[in-house]
């Protein structure tokens, strides 16, 4: 799966997720995502107010500013180690439980790719189910 | 599973957890948990001295600050951006290897669910057993 | 299985997890990864530029300074605690998906523990494959 993203933020697609779930008639079992960058988080967040991804990002951007001149990895700008250390901070893979052919989410809870660097990715995530 | 919590803090579930696996008298597999909600964590950390859960509280009290005038979202109080904020920081689900009907915890791991928010909360869990 | 480590920093063992694949012929699965300590992580970071694992180091050497007054549980020493936030604010437990007999890393991933106290250790893993 590829969730395309278009600078820092929060990109939402756990609809994506519970397709490819209905589409191979996935029931009951266990939903491992990864991702497979070392510059962007896989994120479970609030999906209602806006708000939330924007303050997120926010504080990120000032817990980890851009051209912190503590960094000596500055070869590929001044986003690119922010971006590792972001990463860092959150996760690459998420596992989520299914039953009866939905993602065990609570309510409010959203699956989402977390871009850290300030230009347009394609990003790779791989699925995997166990179960029936 | 639900565990109560009273506030902010560390509250410990692992042997809830231990007494659902004996119960389901599973043996050896996988065990994911999955917390259903944006404003707390589940966490596995020292068991031992109490002063590690105070400590950890602080810090991340002082790391994000109730209040803080960087935040927009604050219909919901003071507490809640930073909860958003200190659950990205952490992790909402958690995968441990079960050998010979025990989880393969370290002699000092505890499982925890970390309350971000200041009140009050039941905060439901997903189990998901794989294995024999 | 153990990775032996000399201080704080990084220690890739990819090639490690890829032979105890190999060696018990695993095809396509999900392996998961839980490290039995609370003052040391699993993390996956990039392993091209050596420049990007110091200035993870320094960062976090920096948000979680020793010796810092907040903290009331000091008896183990200056590093224990910030070993705890650090281990808090990433991660002890992976699942990443197996295909074809290899891991699904990104190009540029690499598995590793990441060692926040300052003396060596022989930190224990747990590694645990479902599939076939």
């Amino acid at each position: 799966m590829t969730v395309s993203t278009r600078g820092r933020g929060l990109y939402e697609f756990t609809d994506d997720v519970e397709a490819w779930i209905g589409r191979n008639k996935f029931r009951d079992g266990l939903l491992t995502l990864h991702l497979q960058h070392t510059s962007a988080s896989l994120l479970i967040q609030e999906n209602a107010d806006p708000d939330v991804r924007r303050d997120l990002e926010a504080f990120f951007g000032r817990l980890v500013p851009d051209g912190d001149p503590l960094f000596v990895h500055t070869l590929e700008g001044d986003d690119d180690m922010p971006a590792h250390v972001r990463t860092a901070l959150t996760a690459v893979n998420l596992g989520i439980p299914v039953q009866g052919g939905r993602l065990t989410l609570g309510i409010w809870q959203g699956i989402y790719v977390w871009e850290h660097r300030a230009r347009s990715h394609a990003r790779r995530i791989t699925l995997h189910f166990i179960g029936e």
